[in-house]
């Protein structure tokens, strides 16, 4: 690992961030302390702000994790798109297998940074640590979905998929909830389905989930007054898996 | 109220939105038609693209809510901030009195105005319909709070509030119920509190709510893994709201 980590050092000039590069930035010092902490073995180096004023701690989690610090204000600048970025990470990008052992979550298509970091933030609050991507997705390494995770993602397995199916076939033991707004089961406190091996799966910001995903597993709806369209997908997730794993 | 209207129309030039103007904007369709269905009364105009396709609705709406409508490419370039916005609804500001039978929903010091716009979205969605706002507050009038509740504002009573205290001393027949990260009570579907005519009050996204707030009423914590450093704001008075009312 660390024979890899010097040999991208050596060969690449770091740039600002492109979804197709092979490393990607923690921008900040809570995400990058999140980064040593659980993942230290994809961290290339730590690039720290000539004017922090807290590098001690920094400089020995560094060196406990045996990854290289820098102070570089110039290198700060060209990766971060705001002036107050003290302390950025950069990192190996990575895929995980997801656990078949413990529930999932699954985002069938979601569009937006903001709301990808902070379901993925939301999930680790609530104890599950295996979330399915299905693609096309917002760009799950953008040092934006990062920073809305707040760190959250190096502490669970993600997994890019290209379709439902290639998930589904995968996991064959899980129960799979569709929440959608035309779903047959209200989700109510009182009456949650029971399951120890769930899915729970949700679509796209504007377009939800189509008909097809009717006929896979049980269909759910959050109840909800006519005075919305809809619910926030974040505050869907966080409502589904706040129940889910409260039983 | 027709006569205050043309009034307003007559004096001002429509200028790009300020805090302290008296007026506002809905940018999208969305928010407008949200605007126009649940206060007529507030709308000065509507301003539709001529590029805009589904007019006719429009203005049978505006026709039967004795709203004027003109179509005016450079008055929306100028108002709104995003090269798509093809209608716009201009609107006097306004203050509503909290209803002191219903159950609130009270923020303090909320600072980010997608935050703000997300979480009324979400107290309309789960039948809540008054809020109470403690300043300092990000702007509840600001085009993106509004488009972020997507036009769900129209549809509750809100009120501004210079303290906590002027709030408490005016609502003393609600059952105080405070989220912090140190709270005694913690959430769970089987053990929720049971209040008929409750205040949920929830703290600002930074610094969430100050020690002295676990005296006023019952303070209740949202049971989250130590993997995050805490919930979001708009997910935790999501939960909190989803099981309050779901009892």
């Amino acid at each position: 690992m660390d024979k890899n980590r010097d040999k991208g050092q050596d060969k690449q000039q770091i740039k600002p961030y492109k979804k197709d590069a092979a490393y990607s930035y923690t921008l900040g010092a809570f995400p990058t302390y999140e980064l040593l902490k659980a993942r230290p073995e994809i961290v290339q180096k730590v690039v720290v702000h000539s004017s922090y004023t807290d590098t001690e701690n920094l400089k020995n989690l560094c060196n406990n994790c045996k990854v290289p610090m820098e102070i570089n204000d110039k290198l700060l600048n060209k990766i971060s798109d705001k002036e107050n970025c003290y302390v950025a990470g950069v990192f190996n990008k990575y895929s995980d297998e997801l656990r078949a052992d413990r529930p999932h979550i699954v985002l069938v298509n979601p569009s937006n940074m903001g709301n990808l970091g902070t379901i993925i933030r939301t999930t680790v609050g609530f104890g599950i640590y295996d979330i399915a991507i299905i693609l096309p997705s917002a760009d799950i390494f953008n040092p934006k979905t990062v920073r809305a995770s707040m760190g959250a993602l190096f502490r669970l397995n993600h997994h890019l998929y290209s379709s439902f199916e290639e998930y589904q076939t995968n996991f064959r033991n899980h129960d799979f909830f569709t929440f959608m707004l035309n779903g047959e089961k209200p989700l109510t406190i009182k009456d949650c389905p029971k399951s120890k091996l769930f899915s729970l799966i949700f679509g796209n910001e504007a377009t939800g989930l189509d008909d097809s995903f009717l006929k896979v597993g049980t269909s759910i709806i959050i109840p909800q007054t006519p005075d919305v369209d809809s619910l926030n997908l974040t505050i869907a997730v966080g409502i589904g898996v706040y129940v889910f794993t409260n039983q």
